[in-house]
């Protein structure tokens, strides 16, 4: 089907490939050098995870790792990173779009070697997928490609809709002329191009269902809006379109989820990334991201603050948060991030009130009270927590 | 925000409030005539639900439930029944587009009143949403309209890319210019309109990563696909849609899921629809949907047919069965459409090699593999399971 595939694809897949023989020719170097072939990567340790103030993003730090061949220690992850390797080198040469789980399933195999004892070993490369995907993020750190960049496909949940035209592969796509559905983004979203925007904001939506109704309203033709839902915690084509979206067209990127430490998670890892992948921060995450709410001062008010429900409300719509939701908030008050002046007051309204409240307890209000009222109103005078 | 609102919904909305009208007027003609006011609806009950062996779908029988206002037992049913039937057709009425979410906020309330005996009582409208559902289940019944002809909205997963245009809206899409993303389904599948198809037959894929890898490769523009994905157990408009494509197209639907019972669970959603939602199925399920794998028999071939996987593959791929999937699968023995000779084989083999596999399996083994393949072949053979 060689016909089908396009000239992006052929590129990236160049630029990977470049890459890749770069990293198999230091090791070649290295054994006809007569040295022990040894990896260096960046370590992946929470220990070498940093927040970067300025930049606001959790990057690694300057610890190395090194993974030799002949250390009883490292050889099998040795073996296990360069069977990896050698498996999306081949896929990128064939043209083929593997899936982590395929990868997985390709190398998977056991190994069966006769000891110097005359005794049989079998040894498997990997058992289990959470094995084989530990090996690609450490050849992501090796190489500096990011998976999609080795044209490594995934389940995408992203949907978006919007005045802006993007090429894709070898279309021209109208985001603005999606009827009711929306444009399901691609796994490989740097590989989009934005060809024409004309909107004054990004918002972010947690909920699909929500998604919908301000779609189906018209919502972002009146205020120029580009509408993206992220169905729940956000898969990272996803988080990189938002990037995209923020750091190449200069939008403001505001996001709407639950207010319940759940969707402040949603929203810490579109601002800053997720701490156990600290390493695809730098290029995933939206520092300059902006939390609209729901917030807790939305919900009872906070010195001069009005609250956007009556008592009355907030009797029919507040769920109890269950302990796991407290032991959440407490988890997130660690981070740099939520110590914030705007952040402390949230997280203490939500310990002392131990209340939560779902976003369409909103729309229940009406679906025009959050979009000619809330939103609109929250993003003029600044309401939200940076 | 009326200048963004289409026709179709317009019109929509108009047929919805019509039969709401119908309804009440009902009522109120009962209140008039000093009648006990009674609402007569089908049981949604195990019971009358039965499956039609020549249609080959799951339907509500002929047993009705009365519910009455001055009936101890059926009031609070009643008031319910009446309460949210209110919501609904206010929505209607204010160009609101609801979820079932909403609704359940919406109708959230405590009613207090005082006793005869002087004493103040509360009740709840309703306390978990599980009720308000099962209260808008009974008016879908009792109108006779889906919840999705009530403009009620709900997230949405499935995708679609294919030679095929469509209307939706105000806009014309062509889902086959959607570049490397591809066409997110909209809530209300039954306001799309099919204007131009030029395709053999459509492919339903349980995951999401396979749909983009088979998309990526143009398996559709090669075979004429309709190519569909559900991103795991099928949502209602998903099912709609590829329901309308098989009846209104008279295109064949082949279904290819995961080789375990959660796979052919989701392919008996699509074909028959769901035991406990048996209503919907009248126009929600594909009867014609025709299982194409992977089965069993694939893994580990039958009679004269060879197996697609080698001895060693099937070392390395196949997954052991847990007890959960071994009590699924006696349970799908139960049902009718599941007691055909070649489910019976199926779930045999099943039974006694304990083994399941996943569709990556076979994409591991290249996605040419697959696409050029497992899927023509399997297709041109007849080598499906109906």
């Amino acid at each position: 089907m060689a016909e089908f595939v396009d000239r992006v694809d052929v590129e990236a897949r160049k630029r990977a490939l470049k890459v890749f023989r770069e990293k198999f020719m230091q090791i070649l170097r290295q054994i006809e050098r007569g040295e022990n072939p040894t990896l260096v990567l960046p370590k992946r340790t929470l220990q070498n995870t940093i927040y970067d103030e300025r930049r606001r993003l959790l990057l690694l730090g300057p610890e190395k790792l090194r993974r030799s061949f002949f250390d009883l220690h490292e050889a099998r992850k040795f073996m296990q990173t360069l069977l990896m390797a050698r498996i999306i080198y081949e896929a990128l040469e064939r043209d083929e779009y593997p899936t982590i789980r395929d990868l997985y399933y390709r190398g998977k195999h056991t190994i069966v070697v006769q000891g110097l004892d005359g005794r049989r070993y079998e040894e498997n490369t990997w058992d289990e997928q959470r094995e084989s995907d530990s090996v690609i993020r450490d050849i992501e750190v090796l190489t500096g490609l990011l998976r999609e960049e080795m044209l490594i496909l995934s389940k995408e949940k992203g949907k978006v809709v919007g005045y802006m035209k993007i090429r894709s592969g070898n279309d021209v796509i109208d985001l603005s002329k999606m009827g009711h559905g929306a444009y399901a983004i691609e796994p490989t979203p740097d590989l989009i191009e934005f060809i024409d925007v004309d909107a004054e904001y990004v918002l972010v939506i947690e909920k699909d269902a929500v998604f919908q109704q301000l779609h189906r309203i018209g919502f972002w033709r009146k205020h120029k809006v580009i509408l993206i839902t992220s169905a729940g915690q956000p898969d990272r084509a996803t988080r990189r379109f938002v990037r995209r979206l923020s750091e190449e067209l200069k939008l403001p990127v505001y996001v709407l989820t639950d207010a319940d430490p759940y969707g402040w998670y949603i929203y810490s890892v579109f601002k800053i990334g997720s701490i156990t992948l600290s390493y695809e921060s730098e290029r995933l995450a939206t520092p300059d991201a902006k939390f609209l709410g729901v917030s807790m001062t939305d919900i009872f008010g906070y010195g001069s603050k009005k609250p956007y429900l009556s008592e009355q409300e907030r009797r029919n719509f507040i769920i109890r948060a269950t302990d796991k939701d407290i032991k959440r908030a407490q988890e997130l008050m660690n981070y740099h991030w939520f110590r914030t002046p705007k952040w402390k007051v949230e997280l203490d309204i939500f310990l002392k009130k131990r209340a939560k409240l779902e976003i369409e307890a909103l729309t229940s209000k009406g679906l025009r009270f959050l979009a000619d009222r809330y939103i609109p109103e929250k993003i003029q005078t600044g309401d939200w927590i940076d």
